[in-house]
């Protein structure tokens, strides 16, 4: 037996997320399907981030336990060939049996694009959220500052996250522009349940003026998801880069 | 009676290109009907640019005679509640009897996204073209400013343009780099049919080093399309300006 880690890019405006379920199609499904397909094996695939409904991806990644005589190598071009064109395959390689795809993440980044526009963008409607008033950048430059660093993120939560320690360490909280377009990048150790959305629709709210900077110090000091604004909408979100130990 | 111009942005993935066709759907049908909803008329819509099938439009421009009582600004927002998502109506504005959506511009511009990669893109696949091969970007700007100028472009449409002079102007021909991608970028003050898309083409062929540079030359001396590379497909092409005297 040999463990192999997939690198994947995908489309998620048509998929329920990555992560299988009974009654939607997701990009996990749709994955374990092409290996099956290629190989016999039903396998379970670990992914290193559980996408939401809508999100993409430019570098996500899975593995599974692989007991056929492909190499690793080859996995990335003959799953392509059973895959839908906004699923692709960028790269495959074996790694140590040890190895697992989520715990062993060293951090992962996202994006979040916003689209700052009276009117809503026909070519980027999925991959944006549409804000059609004015944003005052700086004050949400200035809030988005405050992320970076150890904090206890359980206000930045929505309801039904699993994990136990609400601590991460985000590494990077930057927004830029780029043609009509403000883009969040965030980098961290690892992300609640909507962090990043929740995150993105309080700066929004800030630079709207609805909330003041300091909504974010009261977030982390009274924990409460309630100091915070809403969460932007999935196909605005990127998963963008997930990095590991050096194998 | 009064003249409406409408600048409109679209996905051109669904559609078979601008002009209205008996057997397929097209997006001047489409917007057609959504002002036939609007206002009651069955209206013409003339526009800068015929795009092909699967070809974008970050600004096309088209207008129509109207009868109604609708101020013209006002057709923006009130179109986009009758239109599908992948078509928005950015401006809406009355312009002279006598403008000319077509005949009056003064110069188009196209960006054509070329993905160099190994492996095709699941988020750009209906915004670019996929070139899994090393591209000498360098031999590719060198044969793109030989494009600059007025010539004779003959050689440079498909069979099927209905134009009878093929002089065009072409102000700027570059490319650029923007991660993975190759940008090439072309405004002009006319167009032939397939003219971006064999210019496309023949770069990459040139970046390929199955052309050399000297085919422009030759192209247009002897103003013979089999002189050129191949028609770059449809989905990497974006018409992004469309510039007109001030009214």
């Amino acid at each position: 037996m040999k463990k192999v880690l997939l690198k994947i890019s995908y489309d998620g405006t048509n998929y329920s997320g990555w992560q299988r379920q009974d009654n939607a199609l997701t990009v996990q499904e749709v994955v374990e399907t092409a290996i099956r397909k290629l190989s016999g094996q039903e396998v379970s695939l670990i992914a290193a981030s559980r996408t939401d409904a809508g999100v993409h991806a430019l570098s996500q990644f899975a593995s599974f336990e692989d007991e056929s005589t492909i190499p690793a190598e080859k996995y990335a071009i003959a799953l392509n060939t059973k895959l839908p064109y906004d699923i692709r395959v960028l790269e495959s390689k074996e790694v140590e049996v040890a190895f697992h795809c989520r715990f062993d993440v060293i951090h992962k980044t996202y994006q979040y694009r916003i689209h700052c526009s009276p009117h809503a963008s026909a070519l980027f409607r999925n991959f944006s959220y549409h804000v059609p008033y004015a944003l005052d950048l700086q004050s949400m430059q200035m809030a988005a500052v405050k992320l970076i660093g150890e904090h206890d993120f359980t206000a930045f939560e929505s309801t039904g996250g699993i994990t136990k320690s609400k601590v991460r360490h985000v590494y990077e909280s930057k927004l830029f522009l780029e043609k009509e377009f403000i883009i969040y990048h965030i980098k961290g150790n690892g992300f609640l349940y909507n962090m990043v959305r929740i995150i993105v629709g309080t700066l929004i709210d800030i630079g709207k003026g609805k909330l003041a900077c300091a909504a974010i110090d009261e977030a982390f000091i009274r924990m409460d998801r309630r100091c915070l604004g809403h969460t932007a909408p999935p196909q605005g979100l990127v998963l963008t880069e997930v990095m590991y130990p050096k194998q």
